[in-house]
This record gives C-alpha cells, sequence and structure tokens, in this order.
C-alpha cells in the first residue's frame, strides 16, 4: 500500500491518479512489474484492463479473478481501489505459498486484474474498462470518450501504452474487496461486509442552453441565462430524493459552465444528474419525474434544456454463494459481519452481469472515500485480505466449484 | 481594426485575448510598435497601463488622454476595447496632420492609453489598471491578483514585459469610445450616444462550504453539498431583480465548483454575484436583502456560506461639458444622437474619479457584446471616429479648456 500510494501522493495522504494520467501510467507501470517479477504473464485487452495470469493448475483448469482498479478520483483517497489490487496479489501470492509449502498442487488458475478507469473521474462514465469487458458498452463508445481537453480514452491509452491487444481471459468468478464508502460497517462495530445487492443508477447529462450576453447592459428580461436554468434543476433533482425519502439517492455533482466568466451571462451549462435506488421501480419513477419538470425549469429561467446522454445501470444481486463463502470465511477469523447493499458503482458490478461476482467491504474511517482522509486501519487492511484467501483456498480445494466450496471447511 | 483583431483571432470572427495572455502580449507590442513609428512616447505605469505620449505643445501644455482596453473576454469579440484603442489613435494622428496642413500650432499634448485588464475574466475585478491609476484599488491588491491556475497579475506582468516603472501622466480630461453593448442605439435608430451616468455595482464573492464525499453510498440527510447551496443562491439573485424589475439588474455568472467530479458531493463552490442599479439606495438594499437571506439559503442545503469578497463600484455622471461636446460632434455630422447611461464598467468610470471623462457609444448590431458575433458596422465605426476627432479639434482649440471647447464651432 506505501509504494502504490507513492503515485500520485499529494502529500495529505491522498493521492492524484486519474485514468490514464501520468500518474496512474506509473502505478500501473509499477503493478506489471511486480507481476511479471513474480512470473505473472500481463496481458493488455484493447480497452486496456490489465491482466496478471498466473498458471498453477494447467491451461484447462478453472480461474479465479481478483482485483480492483489503480485509477483514483482527482484529489482522492490512496485505499479506494488500490487497496483491491495489492490484496488481490498478496492473497494469490499467500496461497500460492501455503499450497507449495503444504505439498498441495493448486486446482486453479488465477487472474489479478486492474480495471480501465473505474471511477469516472476524468472520462465518463465509470467502469469503463469493466463495462467494455462485459459488453454492457462497445469499446467503440469507450474509445471516444473525451476529458475536458478533449482528449480521447484512444489517444491516452496509446500515450500511456495500455492500448493492448490481448484477448481478455475468461474466468469463473471474480472476487473484489474494497473499502467500504460509508458508516455502516463502523457504526454496527463490524470489519466484514460482502456485498448482497448493488443498487441501480441512472446517470443523466443534461445541456443548458442559454444565450451569452454583457452581465450589465442587458435587460432582465432579455436574458437567457444557463446557470439560472441550471440552478432549478439542480433544486428539482434534490426535491426528488426528498420525496422518496430513503429509497432515491439524487445528486448534481458536476456542472460545466460556458464561459464562465463574471460577468458574461452563461450560454451553457451542462450538468451531470445522478438517481440511484435500489429498486427498478423507483429509478423509472425519478427518470419520469425529472423529464416531466424539465421543459417548466428551462421555460422559467428563459432557457433551453434537454437530456443528452442517459447510462442505465440496472440494480441486481451480487453470488450467493460468494457471499455465504465471504461470511464463511469472516466467521474463522471471528470477524464481526453484517450484510449490505452497495449504492456506489463497482468494477464487480459491471462484471457480476457475465460471471459470478462479489464486493467484500471492510471498514473506512467516518465512511470518507475520494477524500485525502480516506483511512482504513491496518488490521481491517488484514481481516479483508485473510476473508479474501480464505475465499481462494476454500474455491481452489474444491476444485474451483462455488456449489462445493466451503463445505471442505 | 483588421490588424489588431489578428492577436487572438479566434477564425469566426471573435478574438480570445484575456488580460496578459500571450495574444494579450502580441497586441499590447503591435501597439507600442505603431506608437512608437509615429514618434510617440511609450510609458508603462508599475500596474502595466501602457501610455503614448504625443507632446505637440510643450511640457506645460494640456494633456488630453483617449484610449480604451486591448485585452478581451475569453472568445470574446474584435470591437469591444480594442475598437477604442484604434480610434484614439486614428482621431489624434488626423488632428495632428489636419492641424499641421491647416499651420495650426496645437495646443494640447495627447496620451492614448491601453488599460490594463478591463474586462476582468481572468483576473479579478475588471478596471483593474484603470482603477489603480485613479486610486480606487491599491497597486498591491491588484498585483496579487490570481487567475484560475494561481498565477498572480504580477508574475504575468513580468512574464509578458509590462511591469513598468515610469510615472504615469496626468492628464486633464479622458475620453472613450466604445460599442454600445445594448440594443437602445439600434432600436432608437441612433448613431451615437454619449453615457451620462454609470449605474453602480457591488461585485460579491461567495463561498460556500460542504462536505466533499461519495454521490452513492454517502445517505442524503448526511449530505453537504455546496453545489445546492450555490442552486439556492443563484435563484435568490435572480428572484432580487424580479422584485425591483428594472432598477436592478443581478446576475451569477461564474461559479467556481470543487472538485466538480460527477460522483463526488462537492464540497466546495465559489460564486461570482453581480447587483447593479442605478441608484445606490438600491444596490444598499439588494445587498441587504441578500446578506440576509444567506444563512437560510445554506442551511436548507445544510452548508456554510459566507461573503469573502464585495468590491463596491459608486455610482456617478460622466462631465456635462463632454457630453455637450460629444453631442454637438454628432450634430455637425448629422448623426442622429441619444443620451445613454453605462450600466456596464468602463476605464472611464473608474478614471472619471479623478477627471473630466466620458464614453461616447456606438451600436452593436443586435446588442450583442462580449461573443464572436459582435459586429458594428464600418459606417458606425466611422461615425464614433468622426465625433472623437471633433472632440479632440474642440478641445485643442479651446486651449484645453473644458469650459470654452465647443463655443469655437
Amino acid at each position: 500500500m506505501e509504494q502504490v500510494s507513492s503515485f500520485g501522493d499529494t502529500g495529505d495522504g491522498g493521492v492524484d491518479r486519474p485514468a490514464l494520467s501520468d500518474n496512474h501510467k506509473a502505478a500501473r507501470d509499477w503493478l506489471c512489474s511486480e507481476l511479471r517479477e513474480r512470473g505473472y504473464t500481463v496481458l493488455v485487452d484493447n480497452i486496456g484492463n490489465v491482466f496478471g495470469c498466473l498458471d498453477l493448475a494447467g491451461p484447462d483448469a478453472p480461474r479465479v479473478m481478483v482485483g480492483s482498479h489503480l485509477d483514483s478520483q482527482p484529489k482522492g483517497g490512496r485505499f479506494d481501489g488500490a487497496y483491491g489490487v495489492v490484496v488481490a496479489l498478496t492473497a494469490v501470492e499467500t496461497w500460492r505459498r501455503e499450497a507449495a509449502e503444504c505439498g498441495i498442487a493448486p486446482s486453479c488458475n488465477y487472474v489479478i486484474v486492474d480495471w480501465m478507469n473505474e471511477e469516472g473521474a476524468r472520462f465518463q462514465p465509470s467502469l469503463l474498462g469493466s463495462s467494455v469487458y462485459a459488453g454492457s458498452l462497445t469499446r467503440d463508445f469507450a474509445l471516444a470518450r473525451t476529458d475536458r481537453d478533449g482528449k480521447t480514452v484512444e489517444q491516452e491509452l496509446l500515450r500511456t501504452g495500455y492500448l493492448g491487444t490481448d484477448e481478455p481471459p475468461q474466468p469463473d468468478c471474480f472476487l473484489e474487496v474494497h473499502i467500504e464508502g460509508d458508516t455502516a460497517l463502523e457504526q454496527a462495530g463490524k470489519r466484514i461486509a460482502p456485498f448482497v445487492r448493488h443498487w441501480g443508477a441512472l446517470k443523466i447529462r443534461i445541456e443548458v442552453i442559454g444565450q451569452q450576453n454583457h452581465t450589465g447592459p442587458t435587460p432582465m428580461e432579455d436574458r437567457h441565462d444557463a446557470v439560472l436554468g441550471a440552478a432549478y434543476i439542480i433544486a428539482k433533482v434534490r426535491e426528488l430524493a426528498d420525496t422518496a425519502a430513503g429509497t432515491l439517492y439524487t445528486s448534481v455533482a458536476r456542472v460545466d459552465i460556458s464561459p464562465n466568466s463574471p460577468n458574461i451571462v452563461p450560454g451553457k451549462a451542462v450538468l451531470f444528474v445522478e438517481l440511484r435506488a435500489p429498486e427498478p421501480d423507483m429509478l423509472e419513477w425519478s427518470e419520469a419525474q425529472l423529464k416531466a419538470a424539465l421543459p417548466t425549469l428551462a421555460e422559467n429561467a428563459s432557457v433551453e434544456a434537454q437530456i443528452i446522454a442517459i447510462d442505465h445501470r440496472p440494480a441486481g444481486k451480487f453470488d450467493q454463494r460468494l457471499v455465504g463463502l465471504a461470511e464463511q470465511g469472516a466467521d474463522k477469523f471471528g470477524y464481526p459481519r453484517m450484510r449490505l447493499d452497495t449504492i456506489a458503482g463497482h468494477d464487480a458490478v459491471a462484471v457480476n452481469a457475465v460471471m459470478p461476482a462479489i464486493v467484500i467491504a471492510v471498514p473506512s474511517v467516518n465512511g470518507v472515500i475520494h477524500r485525502c482522509d480516506e483511512y482504513t486501519s491496518p488490521e481491517d487492511l488484514a481481516a479483508g485480505g485473510n476473508v479474501l484467501l480464505d475465499m481462494i483456498r476454500q474455491l481452489d480445494l474444491a476444485g474451483g466449484s462455488l456449489d462445493n466450496a466451503g463445505d471442505v471447511k
């Protein structure tokens, strides 16, 4: 963790490692070198996901994939994502050594994965690499995403040397360990939580078009102020969450204003709206409410507003066998545990569509995530590692069978 | 106009020449060279105002200052400011030639001025160079202003070579010609308008502090969303203008959001608010209303909001003798004329505090300003020049006396 946190170190405990930045490239280069040193075959697929493949059981053996992502939010924390990659390598290596020491022939092969652009901070949407891998987004769409400066994912993959040509491996399951990013574990006094459901999300981009003019002489009644329209929409988006308290989370966290100069009536504003809910009905309801309200909100500010993109993330369930395996692992170590849903997106949510997958959460102090003061204690980091190691061990001992794993204990 | 418009040409008719940018430096270098070629002494004062001094009547003669500014809004128009500088040089040179041809010994000296950072787009506040010149802002304050990247005015003056050491000239009056930036002239079918009053303005910066967190798992009731607070304030600022229709103009045209990432609850937003009114009472009322509303607006979004800077621009009147002189000039050429107030800031507003000053407006098609399609016809450009030339001629023939000028006609 100390080594990986040096890439993009912001000096205040956090890291600044947006997808395909120089700092991100440095962290990925480091990972590839760590993998190769240990005899892993490093594959890079054509959307820049990195796979470190360890063949322990021959070409036809089941494959277990473990990992997370090395990109971070701009000025984010050091544990979000990177911990999941580091703990994956640590757990697989520990099992490899343990098996060798005990004279056990492993029955599975392993893949350590670092997904490309989980955060979606620099390039939207998030979960980009894992979504292309799972087939829910096309590669062409993903390559064409641009950052604020107009640079595409394709250009930046090329620049950083991660536009690969390798066929990605097709494992039998995917395990991800991640910090929680909320206070539920901490408040309940628990250390381990498998996520059982993932909330659905709608990520909606709304463009508000006004008319650029001087803030001085332009009479108020002639103004078409895109930021005023944006303000009305932001208030409405929050109102939706208040109307459906507890079952709908909403946000407008990014607003791109043009030209954003103190004395020019803004001609354009693009809003990045999120609607999140555990139930598909609630998502549909909130989307319909927002669409219905938009024309009036725009008219009240004498501007035009339209939805220019919607990214649908369906709600769903993680594999129940993997949930059980995580719980058995926690119990062996005496770690207090609970079940949680994840509201945030994780690569395992995308991958869950094509293979059994799970996220196992460890506590994050005060629920902080995406900030420099994000922190998980060494004991909790180790707890996640121990549970992951036990899951790997049980799966391997069961010949890679999810149905049989854990019964062996 | 064609030459000066090549500096920062955006290819769509507009220019991109924010204060102390490379494009701005190129335009200033060009101006200095044009001035020196014609025998003007170029002075640069310690806040980067450029003065081209033409001594025609000896050291003790009255001095007439004419000019405007070469900086533009980002992606602004070509006429705003630059026209005022070009027409100043053209008019003074025309009078110089005319006097020589007629064997008249000029009784005045002339100063062509290019004020530093009129627009306030890159560095706030606007009218920076002219305000320091007039003593309403301190030099230390102005030098310490920073752009979005943290670069100071001082650094950028040094970099562009415009941190001068010359004592600025102290003329007896200041004349500025400018495009109107509104449709009043056009709608009334007029070509010339001296501004008689300048509206007052309050430029208020409000900082909204929330708490950075993940937009996914953070429960709605635990969010402190700075952009939501900003939205409530933006709506309130507009409401003030609607309450006092016609006598108060308001805007929030720039909002700096941090970190402005789609899935992080924004921790901070800085709003750039403007309140403009012709009467001091209305400005006071609107400032009081905003201050009174702020705590509740912030509380409604569970954030904190405070005013971190207020820049007061008092309302005032331009010199009535210069107004009359402009009107006489227009009448001689048969240009339909009217009187207007200026709501926008102009360098002449700042300078008006220390010497008789005026702005003479020419039409801007459709009232467009600060946009690439800003346009004033060649005929209207020439009309502004003819009126300015006539004012210069009358002042010179009157020995520089504002009280006597125009009687000579």
